[in-house]
């Protein structure tokens, strides 16, 4: 996905939400904005969202000295889900479906996300997800090209969200390999946040080698791009993720809640609908096509 | 009031509203938003947010080469006001207290604002704003002040508005100065504006020489400063106006409706309450003082 003229007020939001939560001190937050302002002209607009935020948030932790202005937060979010995560088990376990129900709950985890919306009611959306359709539904696909799928690699998003992503791991049963972030970038999980959350119990943890809020293939490690050329199925979870990898053409699930409004156009969704949408997936009746 | 650091990121969606306003053309308004990204690092917080809104203002202009975009909106906020007009002086006319409803509407009217939240519902606002009690009252004051004064000056705010305006100063039934802005910014009313509203048939019109979105002493005529300082009682519609004279010790009161949570934070209130503020008014009890 390109960046949107509507990014870049949003990119000032983030920085300063980031900023704020890194430091107490107006004027080394304003030097963040500062530079931030710097860093407009060199935006390209053919280039995806995640690309500026990861410069944004470069610029915070340059500008603060503060590596990860977000690691108190992430270990919250973590250990919120982890005491949600009994129930979320007795969930899938009375469920009809139980993989149905345990793709809407890792949905439902993908609320956890302090650069799109920092005001989430967790617990109020893990209701809500379970309850309404997705707006984009390939769950029937999705559970065909599991039950063949080998290589399965799993994109993660947010610390906190990755309990979630456990339970939908446990429930598929097969070998999987979650790839996190390289180093820490708003909320979205390290694998230090994905061992914390227990997904090493799970599958098999690597880093994505990108220190952006989503996977920039070009600055992927080789190794994780063996892991994604030779995926025959990948679960990208989160908007930053979709983002960076929307024009791939790989057998890739988006499993995501759009929590902004050009997301949610550039998918031809609502903000606070939920897809699970298959990049491959041919136009059949009832699939809107996405915008241009 | 000083500018906030949230006020940052708002001044680029200010600025993307009105370029995309004024053209339709991606390259230049991303010119215009990397010009005001330019601008972020000579922002001084100590001066107000519609000082920089000038500044961002006259980018707008000089980038699309568009010197009002707002002009058809502003003449369409006119038109609507005019046509509501008969239906508001009714309102007024059937009226316990007159006054009391004419100040309200002139509030209600505060809801045009293109700066603010573009989707305003005029004639919803207008019911909701008679119905509810203003935030910060001092009604009481404003009418004794009223009896008694003898050099008053209005300080206006958007093209629309104005026409709620000439209700209340009709209702007032005094002699009456109207300040209108040097030249089109937003959708403030200028002196073509103020006269398209009829605002000529009951107060005399200036230009307050400033060309902010608000009424930055500093850039205003002598000529106005001269009203300015002879006036017993000012009348100071909206936002902006509030911005730039709020820590004035003059005889005014902030009429307004707060769209902003920045401002609505300052002023000790909810967005979306209305204030009749008065600016030399004693702590009373019941009254809450604004915020340091």
């Amino acid at each position: 996905m390109k960046t949107y003229l509507d990014c870049i007020p949003c990119f000032f939001k983030q920085a300063l939400f980031a900023a704020r939560a890194a430091l107490d001190d107006e004027a080394k937050i304003k030097e963040v904005l500062d530079r931030v302002g710097m860093l407009v002209s060199e935006i390209p607009l053919e280039s995806s969202p995640p690309e500026t935020g990861r410069e944004v948030y470069r610029t915070v932790r340059e500008v603060t000295g503060i590596d990860d202005p977000f690691k108190a937060l992430k270990a919250e979010s973590i250990e919120n889900a982890l005491e949600l995560y009994p129930s979320l088990k007795q969930m899938r376990e009375e469920a009809k479906d139980p993989l149905k129900t345990a793709v809407r709950l890792a949905i439902a985890g993908n609320v956890i996300d302090f650069g799109a919306d920092p005001d989430f009611q967790l617990e109020k959306d893990v209701q809500d997800v379970l309850q309404k359709e997705p707006a984009i539904n390939h769950y029937q696909t999705f559970k065909e090209k599991l039950a063949s799928a080998r290589k399965i690699l799993y994109l993660g998003d947010n610390a906190g969200e990755t309990v979630f992503d456990k339970l939908l791991i446990e429930t598929m049963g097969k070998p999987v390999t979650f790839a996190a972030r390289e180093r820490p970038v708003i909320n979205d999980a390290t694998v230090e946040d994905c061992i914390r959350s227990g997904l090493d119990e799970v599958a098999s943890i690597v880093s994505s080698g990108c220190d952006a809020p989503g996977t920039v293939l070009g600055r992927c490690s080789t190794e994780f791009l063996d892991y994604f050329k030779k995926a025959d199925l990948i679960i990208s979870k989160g908007q930053g993720n979709y983002e960076t990898l929307s024009n791939e053409q790989s057998p890739i699930f988006y499993l995501l809640k759009a929590k902004c409004p050009i997301i949610a156009k550039d998918l031809g969704i609502k903000v606070g609908n939920t897809v699970i949408k298959y990049a491959l997936q041919q136009r059949l009746g009832g699939y809107k096509p996405n915008m241009p």
